[in-house]
């Protein structure tokens, strides 16, 4: 999908975090906005605009709101490369990697807090309470990690905290910030809830299939660390006899070799894993299209229903 | 002082902060409680509610946020021991030694999180700028641990960002949720910043004077983290020759022993530099105590006038 076409509103985004996130001491405003340089699509803030525009809003009413959902975005992902301790983001070496720990700690504190000072007191509870689910979506991830099976459930519960949660909020608070009716915002909620999982699980995929220089990180890296993806789920409930063992004990090991991970990726594939989480992720995307059908055409909702698919059909 | 009087306040605090840190994953929960569990004054949410009763205020207008200050200011102190490698806290091993780096940056994110939940949405935006400040003025305080030389005038910004405003956002808040006038809102915010620069400095002396039993933590710790506290400022620019030399030595390395410690803290009574402390600490409690003296008298003007005076004469 061309994404050229919201370059006006990328540029609103731009600016409005330029003027966010310019202060002292120097050194902490440039590991704030260090990552927010080096790429990313800014996917979380476009939906939040479009959401609005969906139910008549103006990019004004929810931009505010869109960009600290970027900069909360942006601190977990700071906080998360610390605890998943991830040397690579977007091809270039994480916050704590070029700032040292302590600062890409505060950068993190400093962003979440520039996003309650920048956002719409309307969406504070809503911005708050998709905060705090991220933190425990976050540790239920890692605490998958020191666990030999995670079922698909407990799988599908930790992504709708740690990454759902905050899509969902981002088109919710648009579609409030818009003048949206009560079930106008319900359906946007429930249109980036079914993104976000749709989204996190073709991540999960791509994670395992796309090259390096695409991903900006070392491919594999989720199997290295144990991560209970739901591809390693599937595989591991499919996969019978010594397969089985095999994928076990390269998926409870660290440290991993090349040759371990690749025969990782082939038991993936023999055990027809990653097919079912295509499904899966088409499914969630089907939800979302359904959950905004019947709202009054636009502009924006055509942009909304081309996203959805974009989610299971882009590379990276 | 007498903090009994204040037992009700002190049980409704409590009472609203087991309501608010209840949930799922119990280890995150568990970790984000444990500091609020061994002990601190609640000094942050009790001058917000004594604020708010000083303008005519009900302690029921400020609770919710009284506790959400409470949160972020364990959030703060949760972090900040990560960043130093503070191994004790209150006595107790600190959250990342008994949960693990990795739960403990969570376990603060979603103090902080929780925090603006709670929080009365008219005070957002004073929250979060604090907030902002408080990053600010921590990562003001790890780049002089670099330094050889601070001056006074740049430890005061950094304990007004890093201390003072978030005693000051207690004080402000309470008065505006409490219906004060906008003078009224202006005294008591001075109030709480005076207060919170007499506070810091106290805890500077605390930690060179007190025994490690009443402190919670090891004596000298911010001598042997180079922590260009007042003390150290003026005992630099007060002394000469071979002393100024040996203090600098000291102060400039890590892993000091226990002699070099005890030679820091007699260098500094040399000095003069504990009793400038103590004499500024008290200037900036007069400051205090003068901001509210016009204010109508009543029972929680005279507590705030109390506490003034507690901040400087406290033991620990």
């Amino acid at each position: 999908m061309d994404f050229n076409k919201f370059d006006d509103r990328f540029r609103m985004i731009h600016e409005k975090i330029n003027v966010t996130l310019n202060g002292e001491p120097k050194r902490l405003y440039d590991a704030s906005r260090y990552l927010i340089g080096v790429g990313g699509k800014r996917i979380r803030p476009l939906l939040c605009l479009l959401a609005c525009e969906s139910v008549g809003g103006k990019i004004e009413d929810a931009l505010e709101t869109a960009v600290a959902i970027e900069l909360i975005h942006t601190f977990t992902l700071i906080h998360d490369d610390i605890m998943d301790r991830d040397e690579l983001r977007r091809g270039v070496p994480s916050v704590h990697k070029t700032y040292g720990e302590s600062t890409a700690i505060l950068a993190g504190d400093l962003l979440f807090s520039k996003a309650f000072e920048l956002c719409d007191p309307k969406v504070v509870k809503i911005l708050a309470e998709a905060s705090a689910e991220i933190c425990e979506g976050q540790e239920m991830d890692m605490s998958f990690e020191n666990r030999t099976y995670v079922t698909e459930r407990e799988y599908l519960e930790m992504i709708r905290k740690k990454t759902a949660a905050l899509i969902r909020a981002a088109t919710k608070c648009g579609a409030l910030l818009g003048g949206g009716t009560r079930e106008g915002i319900d359906k946007l909620a429930e249109y980036g809830l079914n993104i976000g999982m749709a989204f996190q699980i073709r991540d999960d995929i791509l994670g395992v299939l796309a090259d390096e220089e695409k991903l900006g990180k070392p491919v594999g890296s989720d199997i290295v660390e144990g991560k209970k993806s739901l591809i390693a789920i599937k595989a591991i409930e499919k996969l019978e006899g010594g397969e089985r063992e095999r994928l076990l004990e390269i998926l409870n090991k660290r440290e991993n070799t090349r040759d371990e991970i690749d025969l990782a990726v082939r038991l993936f594939e023999n055990s027809s894993a990653i097919r079912y989480c295509r499904r899966k992720a088409i499914q969630f995307v089907e939800m979302a299209k359904k959950a905004i059908k019947e709202l009054p055409d636009s502009d924006a909702k055509e942009d909304l229903m081309e996203i959805a698919d974009f989610v299971v059909e882009r590379g990276v």
